[in-house]
């Protein structure tokens, strides 16, 4: 990202604005609508999605553009509300900042704006289905036209990136557990009645389903692909370029998916558009476009909204993906804890930087045994940039390590073996006593969470509570869910089970089941001083069963030291020094053995040692 | 209840049934459904509505009852399996025990049941809302019709209780703290746009809107009523029997009623059909009858069922009633003190059942000024009576107290300063070491709810886990809710809010606010063995408002020693003991400067002694 002002560069993005308004005068479009988003609702979107960025010049996420002949608005979220206010000046596009007071929702103004007779065009094939609803209905009330076969950037963009279409290959049985055709059979159970088929959009839903992997999606190992899943067969969609850049793939697909049609990744709709019209289909409205929910609706299909079939199974994993993940885990946390004793042993003494920190860690991690890449941008921050929540070191503005004050470190990989994600936060040297405060209660809140026990039939809702209430009984909160699901290498961030809190009335949120994997990372973040994360992944396992009911509980997949340096032992209950004993214990247990350095094993002895 | 067989008594039942097959012929009515409700949702039923009762001789709740020419079915809940069973010997009638496996649901047997032509009669005026619309779908798709106007009871019933109109008086302003004028302009507030009324029939919510109270049902203080409240215009439906045994209301009725049209009971429905058809109106199918939803439906006036204005504004109390809430329920928690002193200084000395010691606290409490009834029968129980949560004790069969074991006694009060709650248990002599354990699990969980501290926005479903979660770390559960609202001067359970863990994606839960009152009430019950329960009440209030957010937290109503001797200290948490030292210091300071007898006064200073 540049931060400095560039007239140049402002001058190009008015012209495209330029260029566009001109096409949109030849095609009679009087609104334009774009957003930062690809045809699957990813998280991370590959370049040749940008098309935001193109035409504002803003690399925000979570970004609505809109164009008109007078004006140009652009909407973000809080996030990046100051990058994006440096980036947009002098394009004469207008920072609309998401849920400000006064600042319109993208709707209300579209509400506004458009008037009768007036046409509306985006790219249907891009935009999000719950927002294309939302704008169909206005646009509906409003009697305005609707072009959603509009590409703002066909045309205009020269030299767009080429969409990704990077090698493909399976996940061999003995990391997946499972093979494609169990896998399906377990699908089609959910196709009874009425109901013909399961349309998937959701890449790493795809990807779970055919043990398929690939590389499109910066951090997440999936390929461009929809699927279609009927009673009789399985359609699914990929690139050509993908096929024709995966030999592998060509070699083992006759084999691994025995009886599934594979067809172009560019003739979906129009297979979409044959599907039998008199049926319901399961579909989910927050991983698919507008274009998609467009011909299903125009064909008269019954929608099943929601979260689909195979992302409520892909959630709990089979006792295949379990024990790999737990020695996948185990070595990921031998190699932070031996990352945090360096940074320990050395801050002071050699220069380090956050972004050098990041590296080395990175560097470490990859040389595990089937690392594939990180799992996201590593997150290290020292002193007061660890109170920014997804904070990003940059080359040019990134903190010096001092031997004071906190260190956070957030990061992870992704192996065949699993996906991890931890976070640690330790002493360098002196702290304030409300560091150690605030460090006391993250470590309190994680481990209750860490050993809760807990009836069949609890949500995110139930559990957030174990973490959480200690820090409500302090006046503490922290602005971020406790918990997300994560994936068996795939996406860090998986659904649907997550621990939060709120009860939305939309998502009454999910139960809980034994082989789901779950963040549990509480903090506390004291802006522009310091901020505290402690983040270890769980296990749902099945507890005890006996005259009060079935009970279940989670255990750690994460074994890396809680830095007893920081704690102030005073402020913990007996209950929970005898936790965080135990779970010392087991780190030591489990990592020990892989630690061969004495001076290294010397300290994560003395790290996990037993306290009163 | 009689439970000896009778044949007597089974052969006037099967007269009974005789007959009401004689008139279903004369009426070509096939199958008839009776339910143990009256027409406004109540908790009790007043004896006039007890057709249930009189057709099948079963005294349980929640009953429902089908006749046909050839059989006869009876439905409860696990509650009432085994009196039931007793009472329907020899009736010819067969027991249906809900959620038993292979017993079909009333809605699963009506649809084997009705065949088309057929017809299906009940009184519309009883059954509540929400059985009628499955019942009415049920006939629809089986082309069954409907009598909805055919009372069994009518002309078979001879002897049939009166329907209660009781004497009315008004709740004096300075215990409502609120005029009728003012809580009406809050409900008006509410009839925006095209929503036209708010259509009552739930009569708490009716006796809270006008400052009426009643005695047509046990332990509420409720009058048989309806509302309608229009913008322009309120219709208060009372009976006309209770007005004139009401001297005092027809003297104030003018003064306090102004602007109110006060029809006759009898006349609502008629009344309802006068509502304008072009509108919305405001209604809880939890609290009306089939009857209601019938009119409103027929003409057209689009529903806005679920929780209601008044239920929603009722439960938040204010000042004056929450100063006056705090000095009533310190009262009370003055007389039971007293009463659990007395118990446990004569257990073993002077004769004493579970009966004797009911009447003895019903009469101690009869003496609290302001006193108008009980709130509910108390539950008086020894050893493993103690372990059936609604245990009632019967004179013939109640235990006699010995000096060992538990005792637990739950009970609460109707006073014009409050409605009052609150259940302890108490060691009397020697207790076993289970006991004790969980004793002290009960006391942690109390406690740790009591003292909870929360962001605004949470649902009992976040609080519950506050007492909840030290039981399940135990692998203990127990299977009721850990707390109700209160009424003020009302109901003992009063809704909306509650405090249970489980979520039902129909009812996501309120959020708990400032002025709310609800019970705090873990168990734990083994089964032949013993049961403890201790249920304190607790105000909801507001606390800090930083960096963090608004926080709000919950403070004790009840003031009475929790058993030192009980417990098991070693199983507590040092923060669980400053807990307990903490409620024992204030339960001292507010309730010793009433305990005048110097012997009580010295064993409450022992029972509230600062523990370490």
């Amino acid at each position: 990202m540049e931060n400095k002002k560039d007239t140049n560069r402002s001058f190009v993005i008015k012209k495209r604005i330029d260029l566009l308004r001109d096409k949109m005068k030849k095609e009679s479009v009087d609104v334009v609508i774009m957003t930062s988003s690809d045809s699957h609702g990813s998280e991370y979107v590959a370049d040749y999605y940008k098309v935001t960025e193109y035409f504002s010049g803003c690399t925000s996420d979570n970004v609505v553009l809109l164009i008109t002949q007078g004006g140009a608005f652009l909407w973000t979220d809080g996030r990046y509300f100051l990058s994006a206010s440096l980036e947009l000046e002098g394009t004469g596009i207008t920072l609309m900042k998401t849920g400000n007071p006064g600042v319109p929702a993208v709707e209300a103004f579209l509400n506004e704006t458009l008037q009768e007779g007036m046409t509306l065009g985006y790219d249907g094939t891009v935009l999000r289905a719950e927002r294309g609803s939302e704008y169909r209905q206005i646009a509906a009330k409003k009697n305005v036209s609707l072009r959603g076969d509009f590409d703002p950037a066909a045309g205009i963009w020269e030299n767009r990136p080429k969409r990704p279409g990077n090698r493909l290959f399976f996940l061999p049985e003995k990391y997946s557990g499972e093979s494609f055709e169990e896998k399906l059979l377990r699908v089609r159970k959910t196709l009874v009645g009425s109901i013909s088929a399961c349309v998937i959009s959701k890449l790493d839903d795809i990807m779970w389903l055919f043990n398929l992997r690939g590389s499109d999606i910066a951090y997440n190992p999936v390929a461009l692909s929809y699927c279609i899943v009927l009673k009789d067969s399985v359609k699914l969609f990929l690139q050509k370029e993908a096929i024709a850049a995966s030999e592998e793939f060509a070699g083992k697909s006759e084999e691994n998916l025995k009886s599934v049609e594979i067809l172009d990744y560019d003739s979906f709709f129009e297979e979409l558009n044959q599907l039998e019209t008199d049926s319901m289909v399961y579909v989910d409205p927050a991983y698919c476009s507008d274009r998609m929910i467009e011909i299903l609706s125009k064909k008269g299909i019954r929608l099943i909204p929601g979260t689909g079939p195979v992302t409520v199974l892909k959630a709990v994993k089979n006792e295949t993906e379990l024990r790999n993940l737990r020695e996948c885990y185990r070595r990921d946390s031998v190699e932070l804890t031996r990352f945090l004793y360096w940074v320990w042993a050395n801050a002071g003494k050699e220069e380090m930087t956050e972004i050098t920190l990041a590296r080395k860690l990175d560097y470490m991690r990859s040389t595990i045994p089937d690392f594939l890449d990180l799992s996201f941008e590593t997150i290290s921050a020292y002193g007061k940039n660890a109170a920014v929540v997804h904070y990003e070191p940059k080359e040019e503005s990134c903190a010096k390590i001092s031997p004071r004050g906190l260190y956070l470190v957030d990061s992870g990989g992704q192996y065949l073996s699993g996906t991890t994600d931890v976070t640690r936060t330790i002493a360098l040297g002196e702290i304030t006593k409300d560091m150690r405060r605030d460090f006391t209660y993250v470590a309190m809140a994680n481990l209750r969470l860490m050993n809760a026990r807990f009836k069949f039939g609890c949500t995110g809702a139930n559990l957030d509570m174990y973490a959480r209430s200690i820090l409500w009984e302090k006046g503490i909160d922290f602005n971020h869910g406790t918990g997300h699901g994560i994936g068996y290498c795939l996406n860090v961030h998986e659904g649907p089970q997550n621990i939060s809190w709120r009860i939305r009335p939309q998502s009454p949120g999910v139960i809980f089941e034994p082989g789901m994997i779950t963040s549990d990372e509480p903090g506390i973040y004291r802006d522009g001083e310091y901020g505290i994360r402690t983040e270890t992944i769980v296990e749902c396992v099945e507890d005890e069963c006996n005259e009060f009911g079935r009970f279940l509980r989670l255990r750690p997949l994460t074994f890396v030291p809680i830095d007893l340096n920081a704690l102030d032992l005073s402020l913990m209950d007996a209950s929970d020094i005898r936790k965080l004993n135990e779970y010392h214990k087991e780190v030591y247990e489990k990592i020990s053995p892989d630690i061969k350095d004495p001076e290294e094993l010397k300290w994560l002895k003395n790290a996990t040692r037993e306290i009163s």
